[in-house]
């Protein structure tokens, strides 16, 4: 179904079609462009509040720039919808994040007007700078380059690494600050209460008011004194604002705040910003679900709402194919609460996804003890690990994708010391529709080479919770990474009794002689489903779940290879140096010798798509493990005809 | 040899020493303790200047504060030998950095009295952040948390988040800034000029000026403003550099700046913090190798100069084993030079380490193309991949231990997108004396399971510089990692014509026929010396240098597992997921069977020593080589008996 634009937005196809607009039109355009997302958004989903929050920034941006030659890097991307809409793509838009459709990010491959792919926080002022000092050095003076960044995502090292660098560069760039007081859930630490200090005039009242005692105390001259500073109240506020400016500090010139829905003005303060050479910060302030009233009043749950009535603002359940199975995220978070109300030393820790990796339930239950400590991946995880020292036992859930920004620490910090830190990485595997940013695809791989790192994930919600609770038991060092996927599981009754697994202990989940299939985590029961139609075709299956990737469960393996010559591994994790080459290279020291097919995600990008979808692709679904077995045994056959 | 400490010194086994001397003896102290400090590392070596510059802060934290019950973290840790002095290890210090010797950085499993482990930077603020909220969960609130970190390590994006996270806390901590303008390399960026500007007042001066024309400029007023302004300067001073500071929008309240080598002042003033509850900073000026006048002239030169001559300040070069061959960072400093010279695209980028990774070469001849980003590794990456969208070809300097710290900004901003960006992994494999924190055992696993990725490593000078060349010509996409170890190579005459290699293609070096060594860069040439030894034990050895880790030259492997039934495969990284894992694969995939051996880093931390020491522990140095490839010889010709 495609939706209707409005009759201004139907004539637009690119920037220049926008340019041909009367300025005053704008504001209606702003409507209309506005109406197109919520009318899209409310039958295919996707990301909401941030995309109307930024309807009339983007229009000023397109209509005063110069794109795609002037660039802009959207931070994070979800917010780019507008972006995507004036660039060409609004006939296609309700293609949005599906399979082979179009991406729900800024894509370089999709559009000329995609300067950089995003997807993950805090990176546009990097890119956005190494654009810019490419262009100093080919001579290119009169480009812009323009990064778009949230308050929340400034709270990310590399934003700040990025200002750094920038405030001591001639680089001819604006930072946009769209000020929105949120990233998916409310944003948390100091720089967000300077930045509500700035747009309300705090800092300058408290510096006012100190001025004035500080003025009434010299005697004689108190009250003249006095009266200069009342007379000069509205220079001086300026003045004294600029002065006080984090971003001054970082010899960024700082313009605002600005309401970032008056487009006019945006167009004026824009056009001014043009030509003001070197690096700059525009702090524009916005309403996240701006023109949605629903989406205004509840942030958090309209970041991505999924489809929804427009008029009643009724958001859709999703079809439920298996209603009883909970998510794994929610055994996750009640779960944690259950064991923190009986060991007192549980902390729980997350960057800025208290409500996706559902560690909100346990910041409501024990505020002191779950940290939400903002899009900070490298410090949740020192942070953990200075906890850990101090002989508390921290849960820090870290989406498998943002683990990445965390790595050194894990090796620096946890692993080389040795300390006692749990990972609990959601997300592990596809991400779904956000697509090859977020997909977890790597993290067997790069947690299960460092030492002193134990890598286990469940197969379903009983040993999800079995290992969180193995987990906080006392043990001498040792990181701990449980990892799992996005969704459900398959155990209606979920709220099993806990038992300690012994680490590094697999088990076998069903029994057969042709064939043996290895298998981590939750694509276990994939593997289980194929198995059964295999037994029927005469192909006597066995399927290990074996639990932990490190360390392996040695016994159970010098079994399976005493007792099987085809073997099959199946990981919903990358194939180079995953799981399945952990087994090859057990086997190797151990001089078995098998034929092993590894089944996996394949060394290239996979793109966007459901889960299901991305399984089957990559033929680890339970057909793909089907057909991959029947081809395995017959090539067998046919070898030994 | 043991030096012998000064009279104050002699005494002193512990921080209760230290306080039981009288307050006015702390000068003198330091002194000793400075001279100490002088003695052993013109003896032995280590890191100097750096452990010049806090002796006193060194001294009076140890004075004021409870340790080790009140916490110290060392950021980076270089800086801590007065530290480790003070804490009991006085009479060992002359093993620093010796293989099975102290560890040459703060180390939990070494003292007590460390808190936490450091080598890699900016990690301080956020470990005594958790330490901190440790004590408050736990009702500890008389514990101090202190975090000691240098004006250059503020530049990495953890310390900015773990500032966030503490600004919006009640945790009893005190960040110190040691404020020496320096971290190896002059440090550079807007945060080096903004706390030059609060250091020198040019901020208060220029905000003075602004106030005093703003005064003069309201008719009636101006002068008696102008009056009173004037007889405030000095309160107003002290109020508005507070108001304007950087930290204080944070919400860390702001102390300074003090002078760092004023031991009485600097008790004086902890002594007050002490009391003061909540996140704090304390900024402290100390001078870079204080007290040894050649280190306080020539700063980078003196951070870690090897053994000298106290008297002379001569620095002792280092017995040359190898006199003539050159350091792979120059050949790659240089030969950058020679490539940047004919192709206007190749750009230079490192954090932080000019000298260290050679690029101040280029840095010097084409300053406008080569980019020191400050400690800074995520931002060096999307910065890279910034100036890559522009046709630009950037060559990403950083050592592989702190390519960890880019980990995610190489698949997200680089790969993902399938940009051309090379890195260069300047000291993989082990450090040496710097130890685990800085091997860089890990990248071979990290980087290859990443797609769009070419992993190599040279085997000699020659091969690095055709390695380079390849890298630097067009391609489509696939970002090039091409990694080499700290040191010298085997190659005098290294200024060897370059030529192209075709990716993924490796060599054979030496032909044999009971045996094949397959190696991946520098330590081939163990390899090849292992080989020479077994042929003349009658094992006849082939030696193929692969090169590329990824891709694998399949066309070679054929012919290998054609021709061999017994197999070494040889690496200096990491055993899970390495090199040889990749061979397995391959061979998995192919159906090959042959007994493989894999020597490489074993899955546990390997602490610090000499090079040649480490290769040896873990059996990958010639005779380890040859070692295990006489028991696997003897080991089949047992099995067939």
């Amino acid at each position: 179904m495609l939706i209707q634009p409005g009759e201004l937005l139907a004539k637009i196809d690119s920037p220049a079609d926008l340019k041909k607009l009367d300025q005053s039109q704008l504001v209606q355009f702003s409507q209309e462009l506005r109406q197109f997302i919520i009318d899209n958004v409310s039958i295919y989903g996707g990301h909401f509040g941030a995309n109307l929050g930024v309807v009339e920034l983007t229009t000023a941006l397109h209509y005063v720039f110069n794109t795609p030659e002037d660039q802009l890097v959207w931070d994070v991307g979800h917010q780019a919808y507008g972006h995507k809409i004036i660039t060409g793509r609004k006939d296609i838009f309700h293609t949005n994040r599906v399979y082979n459709g179009l991406s729900g990010f800024p894509k370089r491959k999709e559009s000329e007007y995609d300067a950089f792919g995003v997807g993950h926080s805090s990176t546009s002022i990097s890119a956005a700078l190494g654009m810019a000092m490419a262009s100093n050095i080919k001579g290119e003076k009169h480009r812009q380059h323009i990064a778009i960044i949230g308050d929340g995502a400034m709270t990310g090292g590399i934003a700040f690494e990025g200002m750094n660098h920038a405030g001591a560069s001639d680089a001819n760039m604006i930072i946009i600050l769209n000020d929105n007081c949120m990233s998916i859930d409310p944003n948390v630490g100091a720089l967000k209460e300077y930045l509500t200090d700035i747009t309300t005039s705090h800092t300058y009242n408290k510096m006012r008011d100190d001025v004035w005692k500080l003025l009434g105390k010299v005697s004689g001259f108190g009250k003249s004194a006095q009266e200069v500073v009342g007379k000069l109240e509205n220079s001086i506020k300026s003045f004294l604002l600029k002065q006080s400016n984090l971003f001054e500090s970082l010899n960024l010139r700082y313009f605002g705040p600005v309401d970032g829905h008056d487009v006019n003005h945006l167009v004026h303060v824009l056009n001014d910003l043009k030509d003001i050479p070197g690096p700059k910060v525009l702090h524009c302030v916005t309403t996240k679900g701006k023109g949605f009233a629903p989406a205004e009043k509840d942030q958090t749950k309209w970041h991505a709402p999924g489809k929804f009535d427009k008029i009643t603002g009724e958001i859709q359940k999703k079809p439920d194919l298996t209603p009883q199975a909970p998510k794994y995220q929610d055994v996750f978070g009640h779960t944690l609460v259950e064991l923190a109300e009986k060991n007192d030393k549980i902390v729980g820790v997350t960057p800025a996804m208290p409500s996706g990796s559902s560690l909100n339930i346990m910041m409501k239950e024990m505020p002191d003890r779950a940290f939400d400590v903002g899009i900070a991946e490298q410090h949740a995880v020192t942070f953990s690990a200075g906890l850990a020292t101090q002989g508390m036992i921290p849960f820090c859930n870290i989406y498998s994708t943002f683990m990445q920004r965390g790595y050194d620490q894990v090796i620096h910090d946890v692993c080389i010391q040795d300390l006692a830190v749990n990972f609990c990485l959601d997300r592990a595997g596809f991400a779904g529709a956000d697509g090859p940013t977020h997909h977890g695809n790597y993290d067997i791989a790069f947690m299960r080479c460092i030492p002193n790192m134990i890598v286990a994930a469940p197969m379903n919600e009983s040993e999800l919770r079995n290992l969180l609770f193995t987990s906080q038991l006392p043990r001498e060092g040792k990181a701990f990474t449980i990892r799992y996927p996005r969704g459900k599981g398959v155990m209606p009754e979920w709220r099993t009794p806990m038992e300690a697994i012994e680490i590094g202990t697999g088990r076998q989940v069903k029994e057969g002689e042709d064939l043996a299939i290895l298998t981590i985590g939750h694509i276990g029961n994939f593997a289980l489903e194929a198995a059964g139609k295999l037994d029927k075709e005469g192909v006597s299956t066995a399927v290990y779940d074996m639990r932990f990737v490190k360390p392996l469960d040695e016994k159970l393996l010098h079994h399976i290879f005493k007792n099987h010559k085809k073997v099959i591994t199946v990981e919903d994790g990358c194939l180079m140096g995953g799981f399945g080459s952990a087994i090859l290279e057990f086997m190797a020291e151990n001089d078995y010798s098998a034929k092993v097919k590894r089944l996996g995600i394949p060394d290239r990008i996979v793109e966007h798509g459901e889960q299901y979808e991305l399984h089957a692709e990559c033929q680890f679904d339970a057909d793909g493990i089907f057909q991959n077995a029947l081809q395995m045994i017959e090539t067998s056959l046919s070898t030994k005809l």
